[in-house]
């Protein structure tokens, strides 16, 4: 791992307390996890919709725990915003309409779809996440990556659409059209709140004191979330 | 507290292990933890379905609290049926018709209607379980109060109802005939399933080797809860 910008030998840039004292790092992280906070409360919604389409009540109550999981990473998120002297639903606000955006246009017809719609989004948002908790002071990063952790859903999505492409493989052909449309939506829409979003953009390209990266390698972050995409919807059994 | 049928000094008829002995006692607890299970996992549903109804993201958010809570319930309710050697989904199944007939006729028009829905649902649910609860053996009893634990919902429904019709005092009359409407069919749906489900029937009027109530108990039982309705619309300004 390269140490660059202001980070020491283990590659850390400091705790919160002494990076915090730049405003401008300050406001990149209520951004992030204003927008992480939203995407989990989102995510809670969207599970729990996806409970209802549920074939059967086994399927129903693994949809709601997953929910619920989401939930429970949200709360974290909520209280160390209000740990930090942040306004909660200040932070999530500007986070609302693009999220919204994406999934008035994305909304899934049936279970399969919602699977792979769910599926599809966590892991971008891990990978993206992950991606920029290596630039973050130790606390937030710890916190960022702990709200990142599993709750199932990959694997249990997995199971179930392979499962129905063995039973009718032309379910795949479908499904592989809706995973790209998914990946072309959300990339439409983080571009729209890079654009927006001041502090959050120079975290990622540099410009605050913190180890950012330059837009070559901001390409090369979006170019390996896509490569992971694709592999894991060749992994499901769909070519993307 | 009186003590008759199988029950000893203290009030208690004994653990799962003494009681389950009796087939029908057995039956009895199951429909009791499957209706409960279902009851909780629906909550966790329409709660999640109330929370996008939310005027706000503060307000949204606490109701997936709440139905992150009753998920919570739900998981000790199936992991119980489970090391009972009960299948959850089958326990659940006699109870799901009855509760989407009460949700398809009792279906919210707004965020207010939604509170009270789920507030009286909650309330009645809880009076009943409670009355049940002193009838069951130890171990079951302790898990039905645990899960009868209040989830905070019902003084967030109080506090937000309240403003509401101080705001605008015709919305009390509106919200009172809502109310009135779903104790009956409450009640309605509550009779269907005493019909239908012989085991549980039995443990109410005392045919099975437990401490049950004779018919003229479980009308005086109706009576209490409907009063205990009663009281709760008055407090929330509306005279049901």
């Amino acid at each position: 791992m390269e140490t660059q910008g202001g980070a020491g030998q283990d590659g850390s840039i400091g705790d919160w307390a002494t990076c915090a004292a730049d405003p401008g790092y300050r406001a990149a992280v209520l951004d992030l996890l204003g927008a992480l906070a939203y995407g989990e409360l989102s995510a809670f919604e969207r599970l729990a919709d996806d409970a209802k389409l549920a074939p059967g009540l086994a399927d129903k109550a693994a949809l709601a725990r997953m929910a619920s999981a989401e939930f429970q990473h949200y709360q974290l998120l909520h209280d160390r915003l209000t740990e930090i002297g942040a306004d909660p639903t200040e932070a999530m606000t500007p986070f609302v309409e693009p999220l919204e955006s994406f999934h008035r246009v994305t909304r899934p017809s049936d279970w399969l779809e919602g699977l792979v719609k769910a599926y599809v989004g966590d892991s971008i948002a891990t990978d993206f996440y992950r991606e920029v908790a290596v630039r973050l002071d130790d606390d937030t990063r710890e916190l960022v990556l702990r709200v990142m952790d599993d709750t199932g859903h990959a694997q249990f999505a997995v199971d179930k659409v392979r499962q129905a492409i063995e039973q009718d493989p032309r379910v795949g052909g479908r499904l592989a059209l809706w995973g790209r449309r998914l990946m072309g939506e959300a990339l439409s829409q983080a571009q729209h709140v890079v654009a927006e979003r001041d502090a959050l953009s120079n975290l990622l390209v540099g410009g605050a004191e913190v180890r950012g990266f330059d837009l070559v390698e901001v390409g090369k972050m979006f170019n390996r979330i896509t490569e992971a995409h694709t592999k894991r919807m060749s992994a499901l059994g769909l070519s993307s």
